[in-house]
């Protein structure tokens, strides 16, 4: 159990703390559930209600909402951004001891970086390249001539292909699926020929993968993930596409190959695209929502229908079917009543 | 092949019997598709022609169908749920042996009921707790502090991350990820900050987890599953979610973080919910249908348009597009012939 | 790094060529992108621009298009089979040696066929049959009675459950799941009651599955999976599915219980279909679409409402939950001006 004291947390953070620097903070808690000894946060001012009456022992709050707070006060611009940097002071992920655990299968020729950590029944390939102070996961396999940088972690049963490319600091979390084939045929009239995919993947510095998403090989060419990427769970990316630096895809988002997304992006949860498209930097996709056309400007993109009760549903469905012919009867009428011009 | 007397299945199920005691039955089929030494079960009336012609040695019917049957008869109140309890009777699940296989890694400090089975090249790390009589599949990873109750059932490679808790008579199929980090990041302006996530994953009793389902570990506090929920494939729930005792997750939805579902719901396949929202008790959702509002309220909820031919659709798509043009359309009309008071 | 003559390629795929027949081949490029010593292709008009200002040094197109091209030419009736062709002659898939990894666990009854592989950390438990020159990657786990056919690729972290059926030149991606249990339950008006999945899993010759992909077992009878089928990543089939031959179904599709599809169908990504409904053969599905009604004859099908600006779409989505209303002033205006006849 980590415990800090006030006046320690300010000064890691680099915040100015108006209260008791010798306060002991042994845990973080949201506005409403944290208690003595537990350190909050206000990032969104509808929440000032909770901010009131908290029982928190400190809050991280802009400038602006310092005397609104019952608690010892730790000033931040942006509270969120420092809440994020306060977790990870109080994170207890299990440590990771540097060595190659006696179950694991490690080939000859793979090369292992100062530090590296070889969970247990993990299996490096040959030629394998890992930089230092990476962590393997157990069961984790590692394909032939992959190349990962420095201060990566794969967690559990992650499976990177053969040949696939990692940068510095990428976390994968178990079940992803790095370097699978792209999903590639040929019809020839009777049967679906294979098309040998033949590109790999590289992923950038500083990205995040979830669990049991997967990240396809290319065709040709290779599929590119730039650096800052973050991609939640069971994301499915096809062959050759390319991820632009710092763009979120939530979980369950379905991306056919070749799509081309541009920086800064956001794909809201279970939205999809269609292959071949391309979306510029900044564009937002709301949740559940199908990208069919490329997108030229940012801002935000929507599909669906928004949800009814199912009997009126129903009805609208049959009315969505019959939009033409509504909009023909629409015409007749204003032909009718002289209000076609 | 197991094989019971009609009089023995009579007795285990506490049924009432009209036929022969003694009429031989080797399994389970479809009214369609039963033959002889085989029983079956009518629990929806549109399938009574089916029934009058089955070829079926037997089977489980309500009171009121018994003479309909040209078979021998079980009267149940719930034919599919006494088709559920006769199902287990002719399970034929490959044993699993107590003990632990010899490629396995177990740590020194992990404590293991009685009659626990751990299968081939499983791991399991420090200060694990298992109750009696569960079986951890081969491959299978059970993260550090995991606690998991009595009678469970991890199949094949699933994946338990550190801290993670579970009850009793738990099944989570293969590829499964639970704990995982849920999908949390600060946006500083320039890049996204990390925030550890420091909460873990409750399961409730009796709850079932499909193939590649993953659960996410909670930001703060935990991530939730009550008793009896049933979570099918390739789900994911994201991080703080809270599901209801007994809701039923039909296969590939997408639940973001902070939802919190009541109990007895059932969510259609490929359904998806907004982050933050609630479900009441009761609630229903159709298949690839998407919760963007929180329902207060049991009854069934859609979206979705439906499906058309793709030409139809096309244009109707388009005509979705200009819906509100088209109510100004009629609003001009209603104006102009005098109906708009 | 291969590398061929380009009279040598020409005779392996038994196309004519127009050209050097000595010209080296180390490699395949899109007409954009290849260079010297690279071969493309041509299998749409709409790339005519490309291909006359290719930098490949040859290029697979239709007779009619030879003369455009400003290189080698090899004539083929359809360039994108040739070269898929011509891509398994570039293929490096890492080879596999066969033989049984020091530390996989195969048990004493399992029958390997000839040049079977067995790579590291792999489960291969009691009674599996695996047909001559079949590989199993590292960490895969094959449950008991399993039958596997001839020249079959299990990637490495595949999961096949106890009893699956599977043919020859199969091939099976990461992290899928074949035969776990089907997600049927009977509700008692209290709790679930499991249904036993008592079925298992067929599937046919020359088929793909993806990476995360899920089949499950049947409940009574099998879920089948007939001959060159194609299965892209992170696709859910439920239980007692039939898939007919040569049908191509994309990435993260949701497919529920007893679906009949039939021959030579595609599934667009991510695309949804209800349970206990049928497709025809030849139907064809858009991406992200749900089929929810069962469809009788070949053609393309969708649903959804296409992308919007998500302001213009909320505003659509009022409308479109408006429909009944619309519809029902639409009629009022044309009774009141005498267009309802």
């Amino acid at each position: 159990m980590k415990s800090y004291s006030l006046g320690d947390i300010a000064g890691q953070l680099n915040l100015q703390l108006i209260g008791d620097p010798d306060c002991p903070i042994k845990g973080l808690g949201t506005l409403a559930s944290a208690g003595a000894g537990e350190i909050s946060f206000l990032s969104n001012s509808s929440y000032l209600g909770q901010l009131a009456s908290t029982s928190a022992s400190a809050v991280i709050v802009e400038a602006r909402h310092a005397d609104a707070a019952p608690t010892s006060v730790l000033i931040a611009e942006h509270p969120y951004v420092a809440f994020a940097h306060l977790s990870q002071l109080f994170a207890e992920l299990p440590s990771v001891e540097a060595g190659v655990h006696a179950s694991a299968s490690v080939a000859a020729s793979a090369s292992l970086g100062e530090g590296v950590c070889i969970g247990a029944n993990a299996v490096i390939e040959d030629d394998v390249e890992i930089g230092a102070n990476s962590a393997i996961g157990p069961g984790t396999v590692v394909g032939r001539g992959v190349r990962l940088g420095e201060n990566c972690r794969l967690h559990a049963q992650v499976t990177l292909y053969h040949g696939v490319q990692i940068g510095s600091r990428v976390t994968v979390h178990s079940q992803a699926v790095i370097g699978a084939d792209g999903f590639g045929f040929a019809f020839d009239g009777t049967r679906r020929v294979k098309i040998q995919q033949l590109g790999s993947v590289q992923i950038g510095d500083d990205v995040d993968i979830g669990a049991g998403t997967t990240i396809d090989r290319g065709a040709i060419e290779d599929t590119i993930v730039e650096h800052g990427v973050k991609i939640d769970n069971q994301v499915q990316i096809g062959h050759n596409c390319y991820i632009g630096a710092h763009t979120v895809i939530c979980g369950c988002t379905a991306i056919a190959g070749s799509a081309r997304i541009g920086k800064y992006c956001i794909l809201g949860g279970a939205s999809g695209m269609v292959g071949h498209l391309s979306l510029a930097d900044g564009v937002q996709v709301s949740a559940m929502s199908l990208v069919n056309k490329s997108i030229t400007e940012p801002g935000t993109y929507s599909s669906g229908t928004g949800q009814m009760k199912t009997a009126d549903w129903k009805r609208a469905i049959v009315r969505f079917q019959q939009l033409e012919g509504i909009v023909r009867r629409l015409k007749e009428l204003e032909k009718l009543v002289g209000a076609d011009d």
